[in-house]
């Protein structure tokens, strides 16, 4: 464990604690990705290893959180060994009243996905500044697309009212490339009015693999927030 | 031009040549894939060749369609650089009487959808063996998944009433991969009721690229039929 | 356990159970491809499920192996998670007097040589009809490369020699697509003289991953004859 | 044009514009990647538009290449469709006193060795800071490898003398993805005493497809350098 003075991370750590002390014995667990989820991994590990918690399997969701769950000793398997996720804990770039979500900024939100929406619960770690009253209000909307169709998935974009980008790679000559081989168009909508609606309409355009919109999927939300200096968690 | 006296294989070149006959000079072309839409794309060549047509550049749908176009001297672009299609050419595993497919027998129908779904007129060849009341009587429905979903998708399209099964490679061993990198699942449903329902349904399962429904996109049907030992074409 | 009396199947499965009675408790073990190397598997799996054998770890250089290695209960690892494999089994499509082979028939040789190259004894299995004088002789050479440098390639291994040809699909429109979501050129030699310069100058072209030729990695050959219609195993 | 008074990009204007003055007409053009390869690019688009150059076709290396070449209105051919490249031009990271390069900061080094080792004559155009005495001095080695093979590969890489590092992604949780959908690793060498043999030993590690050793591929090298506050380009 490292040990922090930042009220920022002891706040994701806190978060992460909570979110990790709701997964019991004999479960098939979802682990996310991102800095908070990270500690709930870790807190996972921590409880396993103290016997508090016994017959854990993790399901990742990305390369990330299958280093994390090897680090701390939770035991891994794919989603061809098992029938259903009994709990998934994974972060969020915005987070709606609703608990609709957008995902995507590490271009992962298609296993996410695929995870997250096969877990008996959902619980989304954030920080309180994902809180936002509409989806797409500070966070561009992640859209997976295979390479031969970016140009005419944009400008479908385009009619659905959004301004689509194709996110362009650091330390990599090009496009960001995903773990799928895909591309990933980042969409500034001014207001998205229906999210369920336009989550399956994107779906719907040929050449789309999966959108950032999470829509009816999560079923707890723990916001971590600093209040008077200190780490604070509530719950919706 | 092979000479035939086989009156299949003349069936598919008068289907071809009757599509073919329908592009005009100056005009983006979509170029399908299989046995009838290849006499299509010889016939445009020809056209070309001798004069009576100008101007044309095609979209190729698949590696297949490439291969021809260049064969018989079409030239070929990209999506990338095209703002839409005036016509395109492909075939179809069932038509039903509204013009509704089932495509996806050579496990193309993503890029297929992608290309023919943007043209202005998309014209579908097919033999009169193709045709059917409703879709699904005759014809698997090809599901392209990412291999990570594999298990979860089969198991969202059992729930929906489907029998899924992987598509094995000959070849190749284990599972077909797509020009994607993905896999195939073929389903069977005994009873489409609501293609355009379906095809929403299933594309927003998570994992799942494209499914092999294409409802509404096909604006005219040629058949190929034989009657009294001849060729025969009918519209509709 | 299927019964057979037919001979070839008898003899596949005397091969499989031969190289599977080598294995030993708490041993990390490459499983290969085939139909003789599935009879191993299984008998792996028969040894772990009646206690003659413990603690086993399965590392599938295929789809297929995965699958069977679940079916039989051996549990299975990936190359992240081990420093080193004890014993590999696995097929091949020609073998030398040298132990060298042509691997690739079912397009998956690329991650068979990265499994049976790590394996510090790599036993083949073959029936007799495998044996040849020379690789070269009876089965093409394939040669893994990515989809943009299939042309460039083809006209190096033109220079080297060889007669290229692209494998095509069945089941799926175009080439064969491996499950790294590259093309296989079979290439057919008259004589390879030298097989490990010529893997060494093959694996230098740009745009190859990894040509069939195994040189130098095998330790054992077990292969099955049939002697007065009696299955038969000898050993090199 | 850009007009600019920032001294460096006055030199790499000036390289690329030396580049692209050794263009011929009616030749076929390696497009790479990189700053200084953009100038060229867009010299060649102008010679093309003044009617300076004629009948020039340009096979890009990357997806910056294929951008920049439309937007200059150069136009693009595939690989299939040609028999051999006049001329190449491109960047490096490094090169030595023979020429010898390294290449891949971009993770673009396989596509651009399949197309520039196809050139013949490949001119590579840097500033003065890629020159060292000798290779691996200053910027590290990539490698491409497939996904499942990555911990072998390092390990492999350390009995080298290599100190590997997968790299990892920006705007992309996890390693950075290629646009063949494989990963990096960047490997530290204190001393390549002869990248020949490095290149060929690498490319021999099953599961790599290609590292950045481009060993007797370039012809021409020009440097830009900054002379009393002016640039100043000279050949080797």
């Amino acid at each position: 464990m490292i040990m922090t003075t930042d009220p920022v991370t002891l706040m994701k750590q806190e978060v992460g604690k909570a979110a990790a002390g709701r997964v019991k014995s004999d479960s098939i667990v979802g682990l996310g990705t991102g800095s908070t989820t990270a500690f709930a991994i870790q807190y996972i590990g921590e409880r396993l290893a103290s016997g508090d918690l016994k017959n854990i399997v993790g399901v990742p969701t990305s390369f990330q959180a299958e280093v994390l769950a090897k680090r701390y000793g939770i035991p891994l398997t794919t989603l061809d060994a098992i029938a259903h996720i009994d709990v998934a804990i994974d972060g969020a770039d915005e987070v709606d009243p609703q608990k609709n979500l957008i995902k995507g900024g590490g271009a992962a939100h298609t296993r996410e996905k695929v995870v997250d929406s096969l877990a008996k619960e959902f619980i989304v770690v954030v920080d309180g500044g994902k809180l936002v009253d509409k989806l797409g209000s500070t966070f561009l909307l992640p859209v997976e697309v295979i390479p031969m169709a970016v140009t005419p998935v944009m400008r479908k974009l385009e009619e659905l009212g959004g301004k689509p980008d194709l996110r362009m790679g650091v330390k990599k000559a090009g496009p960001v490339v995903t773990d799928q081989g895909n591309l990933v168009i980042d969409v500034k909508f001014d207001d998205i009015a229906d999210p369920a609606s336009l989550e399956a309409t994107i779906n719907n355009i040929p050449g789309v693999l999966e959108n950032g919109l999470f829509v009816g999927v999560a079923d707890v939300v723990l916001v971590g927030e600093i209040i008077d200096g200190k780490p604070n968690i509530r719950e919706f």
